[in-house]
């Protein structure tokens, strides 16, 4: 059943319990505040100490309440909390947000009490949200369910919904958002998450019709499956989502076998998945609020093709450099534009960016006709005019004009000025009231304009294809898997490999060896070794004249250090380009597909894209065109690589890996990818096995 | 001789050409504002339609002024500029400042007419200002010399100059900074530098003893080899350049060219180049102001290590992030740092970034004693102290703590604040009149502090070395070399290059690879022809029984193309990493030396740096130091390269180009460098020859 979100942010009336007179502690605010900003509905006061707080009878328990309250805010402190949620149950109150802190957050023995909450919430049909949060706030209906005096109370009601399990980067999103005067439809701060979990938050505003936009601050997906299902609504209903998390620079290390494992940081795989969900994923507070401005007050554009216009030819000059940087282009209008800008621009060189020069300040009749020819201009699919840090007399006689020339254009449109506080307050107050979409800064303007055109294309994209079918392969009866047997477990699943030989010998390896024409590769396969080039047991030959020699070197390192022989794989060495396939088991998506640049340099660079498996075909060739290493595969130095081949052996391996439980993790490093119609194989393999049962 | 501040920034006397009483327009303006700030000295506005001006009498011409004026402005049309300098430089005016716009900006007729302003002045030994700029702000003299009302009166003086060539980016910068209350020194757009310029203002600014730093907009440096000498003695100085550079992206080129006049070098020998200047190159105009500010009011740190601390665990993991995307370490404090903590905050689990939790907000005692432990620690070299949207409540009660603990701590220490207009007045003001260093948001701070590290390390590199002597080769006597001959002159200079055969035809060819034992390259030479490999004129032979036949087919392939055949190359096939080096003289700096990695991925990623020519060893190192190709030299993966070899190729190749003016570019694609002790050597070379005088 989907979340009831009235209760939740809209209650008809509110039991605040551990309320207190004093308003430096958080109950006592919590009060205040809907004193404060005049809750029109019913407010019970709940603390055995008191008989009354201000003008409101108060309650000795939550079971002494004269009615069934919509909703409950628990801010007693944690050791009190677990009976007074119990009051809660007994009185029938359905939604308890706990604000109290002293819970997971604060490991194991804090996770254990969290978890009882939750199991005595659903033995009675309630729901939790938190602990460890700072609750709710509620521009639209101006309802304030907030245990904080850090909150503005001027309000911008709006469309964006808010939604962070940090309660103090909740206020802040909120307070910076209003203080821009952004608007919100809703604040929630979700906290530790006991219940209410984001993914059926996300879904329930995605359900809200007085919702147009999601900002989600983010620190971990608990509910990641739920996640993507609501993402997949919002899509479908076109709810852009744009959403901010942190914890990148802590992700632990773990301990791995093969590349691919220690590659899938966190938050690499996570960047993929919501690429993948069509979710705009941003790096920054101030580009989290001003991408969800963007888009719940502009148009998509068809394109990402920017004309910007600007009194000063400096700021042009900055703003082309921004949006460069942001990856958008900015083609010259049209010859004909071009020309109608000639005969009104005297001293200017019209261009894009468009620099009016001074001659449009203290002529507005020229400035409109200037913005009505240049943001006509079929060349471009969205507008930025741009103001210098104006004073309030260039405000009032050129800013209405330019303010008109945004509302009138059907491309996305925007203003960036360059606010300075006391100096530009009445160009921010014409700003403000005009209900254009504007930006403090052309930083803030190109960042979010880019935005505005990357959700656009995710939206465009081809609807997820239809998913293969997992391909299960039996679990070998081992504790290890040498490269040999792992290639060919993976190609029984059909990943292509490399043709190889197993020698059980030298003798025999030679023999391999002699029957190859052209350059060849060696190894050594020893049990319990991954990391053979480091050793030294991969031999690259250039003919078959070499064997006998490098053979014998191979046997006496083995004797050398000991090691456990299994034979000598000998295969002929394929040219072609390197890439990486892998697979891992994500702690937040589950399996997912790596593909990646190989060599040494692309892994510095960490050229690499993440997939659900099992993936399609369609989506995983679109993976393989955002890597930095696709011009290389599709043609550059006129050398067109089978990317075909790729995507196949890709397909392949999560097709397996989704199958195939027990295999903690695949690394196919490298794959050999020919040129059109050579195909691509698997060079060497690593299954990474789950303990056996 | 040296440029005097004085006249230009801080006048006694100042006449204004074209002054008028209209407001709406930039001579009034000009005149308006030095009245509306009170400026103390001697206003004699110059216009024949005029007898007074306000209080002021007026003169016909600056002729007939009653004395010869430290400053006059330009504010006529450009067509009345020469006639109204004629009459400045006839009284005898030394420091003529031309606001009016139409010169270089608009292309080869207004050069030539800025020229023949620059001519006369030069004769009568007067200095230019301008044209196409908005003159002079400052605040710490109270003098506006300044033809706009959109500039704040809010004065903050302070100790940073700012310096501009465009006036509109000029007036945002200084508004932008006053309204965020950093203190400026002086602010002064160049415009189209006709006279004054960039390196000169520079150096002068370094010399005021007022001027602790200096934060440059530029648009295209013209007096390169100036700017670089005012920037060692800057270093020497102690006073740290933070510089913005526009017209990096194509549009912003096209803009550049339009808007001063400007040619625009390339953006990455420009990057290279402030770096090796001990310049703090920033992106944005916000990072500019706000790194110039850090470093106005903070100590260096000894150490690139962030400690931050903030009641808001949420906080704490986005300032993690954030300070981790800058190239920030935020280690653990000490063990007894770590102990001295638990034991005052029971709820938290102390580390760094330091959570407080709650338990500090109401307790500013036990907020202070946990500031001072923690800043105290000895792992951290830095500190950020961050605070929530804070309203008056909890400013009131505990901003004055925090402000202390920066007050009171011996490393560099800001405080950042997330501000939201009306909610955050109070904390505002509270930190305007601390003094202390503070940040409108923790991404500023991270990016200030950051820059702040990043110059300490840039001041702190070994000085320059001494630069080696130029290498002069003679100029052959042809109109190309073919890559041979290239190679063969590069030798004389000292670059190594690979051992290799020119053989007239295809037989001694042969000869010539059955010499060779292993792989070798063999490659057609043909004049008129530099991107050989694309038309398969470059074979790759695994050994010499392949050369027969190579050998046939190239010679087909050079009668089908119809190619005129200079001979074959061939060589043994060295095996390394891919290294280019090359050189070009570029339009601002002149000769410079280029090391980057090869191979296609790495060009995709342009990894590449650039010093000037000739370079010192000790530069060059530092220079592949910055390479991200860097690791894989360094031994990654066990491979130590031979570093040492190549930094000598680098010298010698820079030597070369230094001293040989008629190369125009040099390209070694590439330089193959071996392992420890094997040398490199390039496998290829270009070399562009300048017309024959």
């Amino acid at each position: 059943m989907a979340l009831d979100l009235k209760p939740l942010i809209n209650p008809d009336s509110v039991a605040i319990i551990g309320a207190s007179p004093n308003e430096a502690g958080h109950a006592g605010r919590c009060l205040a505040n809907l004193e404060r900003t005049g809750y029109p509905g019913r407010i019970y006061p709940v603390n055995p100490k008191y008989d009354s707080i201000g003008a409101h009878t108060c309650y000795p328990s939550a079971r002494d309440l004269p009615e069934q309250v919509d909703a409950a805010y628990l801010l007693v402190p944690a050791r009190a909390v677990e009976s007074a949620l119990e009051d809660c149950l007994e009185r029938g109150i359905r939604t308890v947000t706990i604000c109290s802190a002293g819970y997971a957050e604060l490991g194991e023995e804090g996770a254990q009490r969290q978890r009882r909450l939750v199991e005595r919430a659903r033995e009675r049909g309630v729901r939790l949200l938190g602990p460890n949060c700072i609750g709710v706030l509620n521009p639209v209906d101006t309802y304030v369910g907030c245990p904080t005096f850090n909150i503005t109370y001027s309000y911008t009601p709006g469309s964006i919904a808010l939604l962070s399990q940090s309660g103090g980067m909740a206020a802040a999103l909120f307070n910076r958002a209003q203080g821009r005067s952004i608007g919100i439809r809703a604040m929630v701060s979700l906290g530790n998450e006991a219940d209410i979990q984001m993914g059926e938050l996300l879904d329930a505003f995605v359900a809200d019709p007085q919702t147009e936009v999601i900002a989600v601050y983010v620190e971990q997906l608990r509910d990641a499956e739920r996640f993507a299902a609501a993402a997949e609504r919002a899509r479908a209903a076109g709810k852009p989502i744009v959403l901010l998390k942190v914890g990148g620079s802590e992700a632990g290390r773990r301990t791995v076998l093969g590349h691919t494992g220690a590659m899938a940081g966190e938050q690499a795989v996570f960047s993929s998945m919501m690429h993948h969900l069509g979710v705009v994923e941003v790096a920054t507070v101030d580009e989290l609020l001003n991408t969800a401005y963007a888009l719940s007050r502009l148009p998509l554009p068809a394109g990402p093709r920017l004309g910007a216009l600007s009194p000063s030819g400096g700021e042009c000059g900055y703003i082309a450099d921004r949006a460069s940087a942001h990856g958008l282009d900015m083609p010259l209008p049209t010859r004909q534009t071009l020309d109608e800008l000639s005969e009104r621009l005297k001293l200017a060189l019209p261009g894009n960016p468009l620099d009016t020069t001074g001659q449009v300040i203290g002529d507005g009749d020229l400035l409109s006709e200037v913005m009505r020819i240049f943001t006509a201009d079929p060349n471009l699919d969205m507008v930025n005019l741009g103001i210098p840090t104006w004073g309030p007399y260039d405000s009032d006689a050129l800013l209405p004009r330019i303010i008109e020339a945004v509302k009138a254009c059907d491309k996305p449109a925007v203003i960036s000025a360059w606010t300075a506080r006391d100096l530009t307050e009445r160009a921010e107050e014409l700003l403000r009231e005009s209900g254009v979409c504007w930006f403090a800064s052309s930083d803030d303007a190109m960042a979010a304009l880019a935005n505005v055109w990357r959700y656009a294309e995710l939206v465009r994209r081809t609807p997820s294809a239809e998913t293969p079918a997992p391909v299960a392969l039996p679990r070998p009866d081992v504790d290890e898997l040498n490269e040999h047997a792992a290639k060919r477990l993976l190609a029984e699943g059909g990943v292509p490999v490399v043709a190889e030989t197993l020698a059980a010998d030298t003798d025999a390896a030679l023999r391999a060896a002699r029957e190859i024409d052209g350059p060849l590769v060696v190894k050594l396969v020893a049990s319990g070794i991954t990391h053979k080039s480091e050793l030294g047991l991969v031999r690259l030959l250039d003919s078959a004249e070499e064997a006998e020699a490098v053979l014998a070197d191979l046997a006496r390192t083995a004797e050398k250090e000991n090691l456990s022989v299994e034979g000598y794989l000998v295969a002929e060495r394929l040219s072609g380009t390197e890439i990486i396939l892998g697979a891992v088991r994500d702690d937040t998506f589950g399996p997912v597909l790596m593909v990646g640049a190989g060599g040494i340099l692309a892994e510095h660079f960490a050229d690499r894209v993440f997939l659900p498996c099992p993936a399609a075909p369609e989506q995983v060739r679109a993976a393989i065109e955002r890597l930095a290493v696709h011009p290389v595969l599709a043609g550059a130095r006129g050398r067109h690589h089978d990317v075909d081949a790729l995507v196949d052996a890709a397909v392949a391996l999560s097709r397996v890996f989704a199958g195939s439980p027990w295999m903690t993790e695949v690394d196919l490093n490298p794959v050999i990818v020919g040129l059109r119609g050579q195909g691509a194989a698997a060079v060497d393999a690593v299954i990474g096995l789950a303990p056996r049962a």
